[in-house]
Parts: C-alpha cells; sequence; structure tokens
C-alpha cells in the first residue's frame, strides 16, 4: 500500500512538472530532460508511468477534466457555476491546469489529439445541463449539445484573452460576465433568480474542496 | 500611379503568403525564406514592405481588425451580427484572416504583441455597440466594454473549437449560437425580433462585399 501511494505520488510530481512545462514552452518546445529536471525523477521513473511526451500530454489533458468535483448543490446550474469558477480559479495557480489549457488551444504543428479535451469538457457540461434539464431547472428552447458546445469554445477563448491580457488575474470575473449574458437564456426564471454568479466564490469553493480532501486523506 | 498600385498588390501578396505561412507553422516556426518561396518576390522586395518576421506578423495582426466592411444596415446591432458571419466565413478561406486567428491566440515563446488584436477587436466591438446603445437599441444593463470583451474572447475560443473539430466548416452556425445565447441580454426586445441571425448570412454578405469591392476597382 505505501508503495502504491509512493507511486501515485510519483505519477502526479511528473504529471505537474509536465504540465508546467507544457505551459511554459508549448508542447512541440517541450522536452523530457525539462520535465525530469523540474520533477526531480529519474528517467526510469518518468518512463515508468508514461511512454512518451505525447502520453504526458494526453494524461495532462484527460486529468484536468476529472479534477474538479465540486459540492453538491441543490440547484445542479449552481453546480455548473461553480465547476467553471473553480477551474477559473485554478487557472490561476494549478499546473495541471494551465498546462492543459495551453496544450488544448494550441494549434500545433505535430498530431497531438486535441479535440479529447474540447470532447470531454462538452460531454461533461452535456451531462449537467442534462441533469438540470431533468429536474426543470432548464428552459425548454434550450438545444443541450450547442449550449454545452457553446460554453465549452466561449471559456476557452475567454480563459486565453484573460491569459494574454492579464496573466489571468481577472478570468473569474470575466466568466461572470459570460454566465451573466448566458444564462438567462438557459434557467428558468426562479432558478436564475436563485444563482450565485458571484466570482469570488471559485476561490472560496476551491479551498473548501482542497480542505475536504485534506480530511479524506487523513481520515483512518 | 501604376507603380504604386503595383507596390500595393506586391505588399498584399508578401502578407497573404505570411499569413498562410504563420497559419500552417506558428509564430516560433515560420521562416521568412518560405514566405519569400510562396509569394515568388525577392527577398529585397520583401524587406522593402516589411524589416522582420516580427514586422509580417504585426501587419497580418493589424490587417484583419481594418478588414471587414459590411454594409451599413437600419439597425447597427445588425451590423455587428454580420460583421462576425463575415469574419466566420472568411476564417474558412481567407488566408490573412487564418493567419491572423493562429497568431491572435498561440501562446507562442516569443515576445510578439498579441495583446494589440484583441484590444483592437475590442474596441471595434465597443464602437459598434456603443453606436448601437445610442440609437436605443441596447439594453440599459449592458456594461458595453464587458459586453465587447465578452464577445471578443467567447469568438476566439469558438473559432478555435471549429477550428479543432471541423477545420471551421461549422463556425457560421457556432456564432449564430453564440448570438442566440447573448443577444436576448443585449438587445431591445423590438430589436432582437428583427435581427437576421441566419448562419448562411456570412457568405452571401461576403460575395455581396466582393462584387462591390470589384466595382470600385474598375470605377473610373
Amino acid at each position: 500500500m505505501v508503495q502504491q501511494d509512493r507511486a501515485i505520488r510519483t505519477r502526479r510530481l511528473i504529471l505537474e512538472a509536465a504540465a508546467s512545462v507544457f505551459d511554459d514552452r508549448g508542447y512541440d518546445r517541450a522536452t523530457i530532460a525539462e520535465v525530469l529536471e523540474r520533477a526531480g525523477v529519474t528517467k526510469g521513473a518518468l518512463y515508468f508511468h508514461f511512454a512518451s511526451k505525447e502520453a504526458l500530454a494526453l494524461a495532462v489533458l484527460d486529468e484536468h477534466v476529472l479534477d474538479i468535483a465540486v459540492e453538491p448543490q441543490p440547484i445542479k446550474l449552481q453546480e455548473f457555476v461553480d465547476v467553471t469558477q473553480v477551474l477559473s480559479h485554478r487557472l490561476c495557480s494549478d499546473p495541471i491546469q494551465r498546462g492543459a489549457a495551453r496544450l488544448a488551444v494550441e494549434q500545433g504543428s505535430n498530431h497531438l489529439d486535441r479535440k479529447r479535451s474540447m470532447i470531454s469538457w462538452t460531454q461533461f457540461v452535456e451531462g449537467v445541463l442534462g441533469e438540470a434539464r431533468d429536474r426543470g431547472e432548464v428552459l425548454k428552447s434550450v438545444v443541450i449539445r450547442e449550449t454545452a458546445e457553446l460554453y465549452v469554445g466561449a471559456f476557452a477563448g475567454i480563459q486565453l484573452m484573460s491569459q494574454t491580457l492579464a496573466n489571468r488575474t481577472d478570468l473569474n470575473r470575466r466568466v461572470t460576465v459570460l454566465h451573466q449574458h448566458t444564462l438567462p437564456c438557459i434557467a428558468v426564471p426562479a432558478i436564475l433568480a436563485k444563482l450565485d454568479l458571484d466570482p469570488e466564490r471559485g476561490e472560496a469553493l476551491d479551498a473548501a474542496i482542497k480542505a475536504g480532501a485534506l480530511v479524506d486523506a487523513t481520515a483512518p
């Protein structure tokens, strides 16, 4: 068990180092050598977990979609808002999220399959919006697939603009603006009135998630 | 005059070649040698117009903002919709627009100033929305600057997603979805009801603009 824990920690260490190299250099210019240096692990340890630079990049891209689990809310659309705000907050500091964001939007000369990140996020948003619709929170006019794709595309561009102009320090506010402009076309009025779109919410929720994770980790 | 015309044509030829190289390779991997080859001009001709690769990239980024002039409409917000649809259509085929799009969203390792493209587009959209507000077309709740920034960011991401998933063939439809989700929070109802959001509009408008430009060019 202890050995397995150590393997999980090493894998995470390598992933975070790789993500930070991808964030700084992009896929094409990233090297395994720099990942090894930042992670402080041996070549053998890295290749035990990841077969290639491409495998590292795909693992980073997979990780960032799975990585966000917010507290369940009475209103499903609030959970949707919360995911976007936690993600925005993490894009300021979390290496996995930052590296994945660059990989996902980079129009590279290589053959890295960037579709999967966009498709995974779209499926995730579709799932949340579909559940919100089943609970009667969504206007009948909404076509879930179209709305999900709109959100994924718009979010990708907004985080990129915020990154270019303000190193993402204003991303939470920009995401609130996106919600303010779109949720009135998505949520039924009674739900819309109850949604908390406060841009500060991301930081507080992220702290709560991390506190919860710490408690879990130390539980017997 | 003839010589000046030729210089303008040569400059355009070089710009289009450079944009197509930037589109294919990105800024870092683009070379002057490949631009010369695609443009079929001499090194002397290129350096007469552009001092460096950076100057070429900045010219491409400037050109794509200035390049779209749609027919004036009785409703200003219709002009705004029209610009986004013509731009979407051109992103499928126009080398300047394609090259500029990649340069603008690329998170490069170089020092190319990508802010100016985003700032120019934001100012452009702010100008159009401000005029629409002065004509009474915009809801009082709208903060023009925020809405303009939202549109520029969202559009950047949507074109990127469309490029990744469908080589931009569905971009006009995706932009219509963006309008459908946001214009109800921007336009007063009487205006909203009159807006034509048809995704096919981009192609028709672009053809009309080009036909008009041809007539102008052959006028005495």
